[in-house]
């Protein structure tokens, strides 16, 4: 049922550490009008991500910071409901960063039409930016040849379980890593994975080693932390690391160093380092969704969703993203 | 003139910190005879580099360690004194690693036949190796533009001033960083640069920042160290860091953690961060040296090279060079 007023959430103040509902504050405005080349979406799904912790943080990154009092920033799916630009209808389906409200008004520039034949859910999931992530990422900055050993680190988050499902597609062994036995178990048994280490618990660098006993080729990385810095003792010559997350320190109080071994490593092994957007490689995009489609259609491909009900539990939600505690694609039925 | 016994400098111990010469040991042994299928290769030029040090260490690299009591590895150029096979004669010159000594037996599969035409000098320094690491590693790894600024460290040294004056050559911006005001001095007088920071005594962050206003493209690393930290914090969105070597490195008693920004700027600001080895792109070797040589006719490339006399020298040469005391290309002239 559509609110009838737009809640926003605002950033009240910046976090420094772990990011909690005190940080956000909810407001409630009157229904927007779109001026002149304007639209009105009324979210339907918001997306969380760990971006949106470095989003809250004063430090650019490929956009500006949220500022304090600002409508906090979040991609999301939704429904356009007024339109006065030529080639936007009202019902179109649409995503862009509509931020953390009911309705948004935006520019046709600013947003993407989406296909209706594919449920929601997975416009937000695995067709979506965290599909498309996982796949780019993997296959473009990974470029792993079958019979390789790939790990995953996040392996039961949103883009790990694409990357490590898609991994295993191209015909690798794969090994993700997650927090707790429940999520490993899943990861194997569900997904497919041949391996799967519990980081919470393992001796990480002992761990590796028995899960990929012949080293590691390509390391899809969410993580950092502890999880890069074993990896990077288990990289094969020509070794490609994947810097797609840095989970382990969106929430840290000052900067960490860095593993040991770089850039020694690099240098000895030939690694290949390597951070990418997945807007690069949008002139391919409709290919690679079309891809995505296949292997879901095949059964090769499962979509995993998390389903929080209710814009007024995202700032919770949030805080559990960081905790661990989603399975998959995070995202907040908004309407 | 031909020494009457075979000197040979023999992996005493293994340095923990810096290296000196009490870790080599002389010893004499009577002149080599060639088995069959063999050679025997009467030094000339012994290379002295960074890499010497990595191989003292027990930790394998691209080769197997030196045990001590065995002869120092060492790339070296050298005549063919001796010969039991048919397709290299007496006289011709190869280089190969000859190792610490004044006669060495070798296969032919593992020499490379040298130019005659050229300098020995130079064959062993911006024609040899040394400049074929600068020049993939700027080219093929690097891969800067026309405008770009291009930061390389130890620029001074034998892979640094080739690797710098080539980024000049490609119409980029090039800034070097050296040790003390000579040697900066000589980078941007001698060498061209656009401008050298003296690492030892600057504020490495703000140097960086003055001296590179549009940002850095790319970073050619041979130091790895605080050069590498203030750079990452300048490098632009899709830059590249080329992990050619980690100087500041090589004598640590324990491995440092990597810098802060790994991977986190990596994943932010999209950045590429890759070592190669030099080997991997001989299948142009040839078209390589012909505009390595190219360019030293025309005068826009400069050959720097730092002679020590006697195969006797060779220990105390190699602390030299960690104590950043040579320029350009340091070799010991055996013969």
């Amino acid at each position: 049922m559509p609110s009838p007023v737009n809640r926003q959430w605002l950033l009240a103040s910046r976090p420094s550490g772990m990011v909690g509902p005190q940080h956000l504050t909810l407001r409630e405005q009157p229904l927007p009008e779109p001026g002149a080349g304007e639209i009105v979406v009324r979210t339907r799904l918001l997306s969380l991500d760990p971006a949106n912790r470095a989003w809250m943080s004063p430090v650019p990154t490929y956009k500006a910071p949220v500022a304090p009092g600002d409508v906090m920033h979040g991609f999301a799916l939704g429904e356009v409901v007024a339109s006065k630009v030529t080639d936007i209808a009202v019902g179109d389906l649409v995503d862009g960063m509509l931020g953390w409200q009911d309705y948004a008004v935006m520019k046709p520039a600013d947003v993407t039409r989406r296909d209706g034949r594919y449920r929601p859910e997975a416009l937000m999931g695995v067709l979506g930016i965290t599909g498309l992530t996982a796949y780019y990422g993997l296959r473009e900055v990974g470029r792993p040849k079958p019979g390789e050993t790939v790990l995953v680190s996040a392996a039961a988050g949103a883009v790990g379980s694409i990357a490590a499902q898609i991994a295993r597609i191209e015909g690798c062994r794969v090994v993700g890593t997650a927090g707790g036995p429940e999520k490993c178990a899943w990861l194997t048994d569900t997904l497919g994975l041949d391996a799967a280490i519990d980081y919470k618990s393992a001796d990480l660098r002992r761990a590796l080693k028995e899960a990929c006993p012949r080293g590691i080729d390509v390391y899809f990385d969410n993580t950092g932390g502890a999880v890069l810095q074993a990896a990077l003792y288990q990289m094969n010559m020509g070794g490609r690391i994947v810097c797609c997350g840095n989970l382990s320190q969106y929430n840290a109080e000052k900067p960490e160093p860095g593993p040991i071994g770089v850039p020694g490593l690099l240098v000895v092994k030939r690694l290949r380092m390597e951070g990418f957007i997945v807007m690069d490689y949008f002139a391919t995009r409709p290919q690679a969704e079309a891809t995505l489609a296949k292997w879901i259609e095949e059964g090769r491909l499962k979509a995993a969703e998390d389903i929080v009900d209710g814009l007024e539990k995202a700032p919770e939600a949030l805080a559990e993203l960081f905790a661990g505690r989603n399975r998959g694609k995070l995202l907040v039925r908004v309407s």
